[in-house]
């Protein structure tokens, strides 16, 4: 994580068809994304190691590194970069045991304590929010700026906002001075992912200068 | 699986308190069961693991194997003996590999094919069925007594009738020689899981006897 990855993808298959859903993440790599968190909650395991390696095989052709949410089982089978842990997930600790010092395991945290929690349990960046309130996730407490920016300036890895930003929001967050956004709706309910990226992630790179 | 097991318990929470779960557990470990499946459906990943725990903890204390019903990561973050992996879970040959050959991986094949496939694939015992109805798996497609016949004859491996067997009605796989059975209500569903559990081995041992 050395090198800087400000826009962060996390998918949702919404009502999309399997094809519309793949071609959406690879207009979002062709777009500039630079990670993918796949994101399933109601697939059977076989469903979901199977839309993992078809995503994979789209950013892999980007070299943009996937994430897993919540399954260590299924990083492991595709080989992805890492994986991603909610606090109803596998505990941080748990997960950097079993899958060593070399994958990427990233962790929500709603506040300062789960933060410095996940930071000591061996995390590699944090997911903080929801910022403003979201449709996509079920979780959908909200984080203030204030605990995001004191989050950020107590951890000493990548912090990420998250949470119903987007292009015209995203502002909202400059002030915490985060590594990077990540974003659901902001390029998955688009109908030009590819130019809702670029213009998403111009806008992110501007919020998240230092 | 070289030692005789022939008397599998997989779990169901039904609506039990966690105490009361655990306690027909071992009850059931005490009155003799030589395998345990903890199957989860529902559970968020976490309480999935915080569970599997507890559990491992009870069949640890009777040296009866503990395998995850289609959960890897569990399996493997709480050491349990194994996995047993259905059609909808992660192919056997990928759990062969990222679990290597000591790990215990069983399989659900309600054909001949699927048993064939599985044991290509490297599983170490199949369960079969479900042979009667059963009120709690979500899967109910019935398998007849001739295929669980048909897939024992054509297999290597151990392999295990399931579904709505009890001791009234063990007798009718008989005529497959299977190598044991499972079941989930026979002792979960009953208030005195130790004699019924007792009760249901030895038959399972008249059944299977070759």
């Amino acid at each position: 994580m050395a090198i800087k990855r400000p826009l962060y993808l996390v998918t949702d298959r919404l009502d999309l068809t399997n094809d519309a859903f793949l071609a959406r993440i690879k207009a979002a790599c062709q777009g500039g994304v630079d990670l993918v968190q796949l994101r399933e909650k109601t697939l059977s395991s076989r469903d979901y190691y199977e839309l993992a390696q078809q995503v994979k095989t789209i950013t892999d052709q980007f070299k943009v590194p996937l994430l897993i949410d919540d399954r260590l089982d299924i990083a492991l089978a595709v080989q992805a970069a890492g994986v991603h842990l909610g606090q109803k997930d596998l505990p941080v600790a748990v997960a950097r045991q079993l899958l060593g010092p070399d994958v990427i395991i990233g962790a929500t945290t709603k506040t300062l304590a789960q933060a410095q929690t996940a930071v000591s349990e061996g995390a590699d960046y944090l997911g903080v929010g929801a910022i403003f309130p979201t449709t996509t996730h079920v979780e959908t407490v909200q984080t203030s700026v204030e605990t995001l920016t004191a989050i950020k300036q107590a951890v000493p890895i990548p912090v990420y906002a998250i949470g119903g930003l987007n292009a015209t929001n995203v502002d909202a967050v400059k002030p915490a001075a985060v590594d990077g956004v990540a974003v659901v709706s902001a390029i998955m309910k688009t109908d030009d992912p590819f130019s809702a990226t670029q213009q998403l992630r111009q806008r992110v790179i501007d919020v998240t200068k230092k």
